[in-house]
């Protein structure tokens, strides 16, 4: 038995998230059937960040166990060509039998696209959010600083979570606009239910002037859903990449 | 009677192109339809560039006469708002009777984009080409160096096309490399059909190493379709703009 590490890149506009459901198509639904057509064999894998509905990925990570001799190195580009074209193995390598996707120190990194103009633009329209406000980025930045560092993000977690412990470190969030395109970047060591995209709706509060910077404080502080703004539409948002620290294998 | 000029943006995915057809929806006849509904009027809109099935645009351009009262600048904002969100109106505004948005000087800019690298990038597909094999730019540059000027571009048209003057002007190529995009932007005073799409098809055989840079010199020469490289898929392909010479009206 052998365990396989996949780095997985996906437009995920025509998929209902990562994780397998009843109604509609999931990235982990068609990673399973591929996988299983290719090895001959069931395969189930494990995916490290369960994206929502219509959210993207350039660097998710699922491993999954096999009995198949294929090298490790060899299954992405065999599984490529069996994949549709909106997913795509960048990677592929074996690790250690005890490597669980989730259950590792790891730094994520997100980024959200808004495409902040007064007329829509077709091109970016799947992978960016259109807002037309003026946005203030400089309110922005200064919010964002409010954000980084150790804190209980209860009040940018989802409310039906049952996600107990919601102490979380954003180590760090970038802000940079060029032409008409703001992209918000924003690494951390976990991230709760719709974390990302509720701080986005934040800040995009923020920016309109709705709210003033320091009123992240008090939001952080209440610990309560309702105080945040809303959670940003899931086309913006897309999973970079999953740094695995102290992974001795890891080939990144 | 009033002519309004447009300039539309839009994701060709979705469409066989823009002039009317009968098999397969066009930006032409969803700009009719809409148009029709808004204005109250049979609408006929006349487009500077008829782009081919899924080639993209930022910045085409058509006209329409109307005898409605909107004002010019207000139907932009009209018509986006029951328009398909893969087509936006950017700008609109009354010009002279006498203006055809294709009979005047223009220059046209174009856009190419590649995504060189040896597995393809499901973000970027809809609007690139994906090209594994590995490009030499400098040889490409200097391909693209002998195709600028004015030229008989025979070589360089579709040979179905039945246009009997050949000789355009390129004024200007440009190829940059950002990450794994390469963007080839083509500038001219006029494109034959399919040209651009055959000389990026041209500059990758260049790239790639099958035609030294000089032999462009050679295909220029011989004035035959078969001398050229293929026509690039369609994807990659955006206009960007069009810029009207000599009219005063011209807003931008």
């Amino acid at each position: 038995m052998r365990r396989i590490k996949l780095i997985i890149a996906y437009d995920g506009t025509n998929y209902c998230g990562w994780q397998i459901q009843p109604n509609g198509i999931t990235v982990e639904a068609v990673l399973n059937q591929k996988l299983t057509q290719l090895l001959g064999e069931a395969i189930l894998v494990i995916g490290a960040s369960r994206t929502d509905s219509g959210v993207h990925a350039l660097g998710n990570v699922a491993v999954f166990d096999t009995n198949h001799r294929m090298d490790g190195t060899r299954i992405a580009h065999a599984l490529n060509t069996r994949l549709p074209d909106d997913i795509r193995i960048i990677e592929s390598y074996e690790v250690p039998l005890d490597f669980h996707p989730r259950y590792c120190d790891t730094l994520k990194t997100y980024e959200y696209k808004i495409y902040n103009h007064s007329v829509s633009n077709p091109m970016v329209r799947l992978y960016s959010l259109f807002y037309y406000l003026k946005l203030d980025l400089e309110k922005m930045k200064k919010a964002a600083d409010y954000l980084v560092g150790e804190h209980d993000f209860k009040s940018f977690c989802n409310a039906r979570s049952d996600v107990i412990d919601t102490v979380r470190t954003v180590t760090d969030i970038k802000i940079e606009k060029v032409g008409h395109m703001i992209t918000i970047t924003i690494t951390g060591n976990g991230f709760l239910y719709n974390m990302v995209r509720i701080i986005v709706g934040t800040l995009l509060k923020v920016g309109r002037g709705a709210y003033p910077p320091e009123y992240i404080l008090e939001i952080l502080a209440a610990k309560n859903r309702s105080m945040a703004g809303p959670t940003a539409r899931p086309e913006g948002l897309s999973l970079l990449n999953i740094k695995y620290l102290h992974e001795s294998f890891q080939k990144e």
